[in-house]
């Protein structure tokens, strides 16, 4: 059921089998395979997630390829508390290891905040990433456009930026080679780093022999209407006229609550194995956090392979059930 | 487009980047995902395959659980035509490796039949499984009740299964196993063997201490109506109620087109590495048909995984895109 502020006080004293931080495409599918385990699972969800953003979902089979992310998450919701799943609107703020159970910290409410703690057997860690994007005064500016014809994800949205005018938003100069992938997709490319690194000699050459501009002063605008990008304004009163951008400025990974559990890390995303568990056997991660692409596909496949994992786990731990009428009657012989 | 006798002649002379033997949801997320990458391929589905049969897709992300198996992939079907590839009702009967490329020959038409050779830089085997149902004379009685009431996979469908009178149709003795994990969600389990297989004393005794009966005699009919399994008639007489039933009698593998090919196997699963490529380097497996959980939810991501592996090949033995009206600008001029 949907938990609040009102309600949240009766699930303190139960221990849950899961709860799965982040209720984004891997946490919502896991959501949905362990309560379908017949296990019970609690779904705390920040809001306004990655998934929250997209705005067509292209490449995810059995959906319309303009479906909204919005319109995944909510049938995942509708789907995980139909079967009997709970899910909080909150922010988990710490994750507590006490031996055989986690304790889970949540501020639930902006104003008049309340800390509810739940326990739980198991942990996913589902809670992902969230794309930097340029940081202009005006960050209306950005969104009129993020997700729309300015993309952050190459795989998903290469074809849309097909042998189109792009932008490549950087904040490094690593991230410059991104233009040496995205010239699959469009060589029309113009590379914008707003000053924020330094460029290499060497790198100057690499775009010039290439063909691609290198905009380095700070940007005042995005130019357009209706979510249509047509160029960027920058400070220095250069307009250079765009088809559609690609923003490769890094994420932030929603992993803070995490920090004091001394899992294995590889970079900013945590190593699992081939189910989705971490180096702490019963903690999880599926989706952007972990290694691997960063698809709707794969996060959805995640949340299969950690719940199972998880049901594998408890099931085995339990004891056999019998069909105690039986145990008396010869065998052969049903009522 | 959609390939007919009619018209693929017309493709008999064009090498595809992949070729997809199977339109299953692996295949069709491969194919969503190649095309997208800007690739050409081609997806060839003999018909009927497993997901065809799913009566409602119960743990999918994002469809509502009442949806069956062939609205997912007429959707995917329509999607990776959407996109430009093509699509041929066929069935793969030898896959040839020429070095750079494969010949895949395929026959077409029931009646009639036309064997068309298509090439292909790359291969995704997305032939999958069939389940394997109890024979009885009148299959008809059978279809009337598998996918519906009468399960083929626990993971799917344990919840339906739930504290419900339970047939286990089995035809080895190691399959009976299967009972020690189905107790999970049920312990009202009753045995089918139909007399296909010896079954051992220990054997005899596990099922007498969990109160399983043990049902030797071949299976005169299912019992029911309207989709609803009620039990089953032995030929000897006996009549066992049940609610519901879970067949784990093994599987027919779609490979046969894969045996000339020196490929790693474990068991009758295709060994892959983390992108879904077997031990061919161009060859690539998803689904059912590679090592893992047969779930739908893998399929697609399977398929998500193995296109963007060819893509990357490719894409790194391309000659990289430069935008060439720039190369004679001085740098940071846009016209």
């Amino acid at each position: 059921m949907k938990l609040t502020k009102k309600n949240l006080e009766q699930r303190l004293d139960h221990l849950y089998d899961a709860i799965i931080v982040g209720g984004g495409a891997g946490g919502l599918s896991a959501a949905i395979y362990l309560q379908r385990y017949g296990l019970s699972c609690l779904v705390v969800e920040k809001g306004r997630g990655r998934s929250f953003w997209m705005q067509e979902l292209h490449n995810y089979l059995g959906l319309p390829p303009t479906t909204p992310g919005r319109v995944l998450l909510n049938h995942g919701t509708e789907h995980m508390l139909e079967l009997g799943g709970d899910y909080l609107r909150g922010y988990v703020e710490a994750v507590e290891d006490e031996g055989d159970t986690f304790a889970v910290r949540v501020k639930v409410g902006k104003v008049d905040s309340v800390y509810p703690v739940f326990r739980t057997k198991y942990l996913v860690a589902a809670s992902g990433i969230i794309d930097h994007l340029p940081q202009l005064e005006n960050m209306q500016n950005v969104y009129e456009f993020a997700g729309y014809t300015l993309h952050v994800c190459m795989i998903c949205d290469g074809y849309e930026m097909m042998d189109r005018k792009c932008g490549l938003f950087v904040n490094t100069e690593s991230a410059i080679n991104t233009a040496f992938v995205l010239n699959w997709f469009t060589p029309y490319i113009t590379v914008f780093t707003q000053g924020a690194c330094e460029v290499s000699p060497e790198m100057r050459q690499k775009l010039a022999d290439h063909g691609y501009p290198l905009m380095e002063a700070p940007i005042k605008r995005f130019l357009g209407e209706h979510h249509e990008m047509t160029g960027v304004e920058l400070t220095d009163g250069q307009v250079i006229p765009l088809e559609t951008g690609l923003v490769a400025m890094g994420s932030h990974y929603f992993s803070e609550y995490l920090q004091g559990l001394n899992l294995e890390w590889k970079g900013n995303n945590l190593a699992t194995d081939s189910m989705c568990r971490t180096s702490h056997p019963r903690i999880f991660a599926v989706g952007d956090l972990k290694e691997g692409l960063n698809q709707v596909s794969i996060a959805v496949a995640d949340g299969t392979l950690a719940a199972t994992a998880i049901w594998r786990d408890i099931r085995r731990a339990s004891p056999p059930r019998r069909w105690e009428e039986n145990l008396s009657q010869p065998m052969g012989v049903v009522l």
